[in-house]
């Protein structure tokens, strides 16, 4: 049963007494692992309200939350996402897993998706309303990164490491991630 | 302000409109990547009412959560779920990282713990409440093994793979991530 309906989030309990958060507008959500051919990866900084803290992510965002594309495919929401926050398009998206983020308080299933072939077109920065910086660190510097961003009091998340852990070699053959 | 008390998740809202769940009772959360001598990783499978389906994960739980050990040190806790969950004791715990599960839906934060010098001690399955299967998989075999998990209808959790890119050596000096 639906104990609170928010605006843009739910608060659900089972009849066994469980409960959880749902986005009852998002059809999932997606995060892009976006490598450039001189191998850094893409990641976005923003501040999120919840932790009170900027937080390093892959660039993601939810599919069908949009009026009139509520059956946006999720690779399709992933390209959008990573034009809007980081002004780069891709060739080839590989679908690397879809997980729960946190499945013991939401129904939140993350589908994450490798991209490759990039090309700059515009600046990013995200739709307006966020306000999204854009970095592109080195895939050998990136653990040592984080870690200097954390040590700012930034946060980082999980995802960014599961998706190099995850991250498959492109037709060239490189081990883009190592 | 709160939304919504629930008795163990409150929905939140910004005074600039962002809604959040927020668990009150629990000061943190822990996961833990347990390395077996035999180069094994320790996972759990549990059902998730939030996602509807069994799901493989580290051993994780609350800390804080229990009372009079509200101030338990996120170390303990995560010693405490270990055994709770696997059975097992670990010689050595390093701390891998701290990170948001989902910096725009909520206030978790789970810090990772890296575990070796396992002992088996005893059987594990969670607290009563909890029906934890456990499973020693292979760190070769991981990969593998959670895509037949999830072909099979499971879930699998982002940070089992976040964690072994994490992971650090061992003062053996093995890569025991590979």
């Amino acid at each position: 049963m639906v104990l609170y309906a928010g605006r843009h989030l739910h608060l659900l309990r089972t009849t066994s007494g469980w409960e959880y958060a749902h986005r009852p507008q998002a059809r999932g959500i997606v995060a892009v692992l976006a490598l450039t051919d001189d191998r850094r990866v893409l990641l976005t900084e923003q501040y999120r309200p919840p932790v009170r803290a900027r937080v390093i992510e892959l660039p993601a965002g939810l599919a069908g939350d949009i009026p009139l594309m509520e059956d946006e495919p999720l690779v399709t929401a992933a390209r959008r996402e990573l034009r809007e926050e980081t002004g780069y398009t891709a060739r080839e998206f590989i679908k690397l897993m879809s997980g729960p983020s946190s499945a013991g308080m939401s129904t939140e299933i993350i589908t994450l998706f490798q991209a490759t072939g990039l090309t700059k077109v515009g600046e990013g920065g995200g739709d307006g309303s966020e306000n999204i910086r854009v970095h592109a660190i080195p895939v050998r510097e990136l653990r040592a990164w984080c870690r200097e961003r954390e040590e700012e009091g930034l946060l980082v998340d999980f995802k960014i490491h599961a998706a190099l852990q995850l991250a498959v070699e492109t037709a060239g053959g490189r081990r883009l991630w190592q």
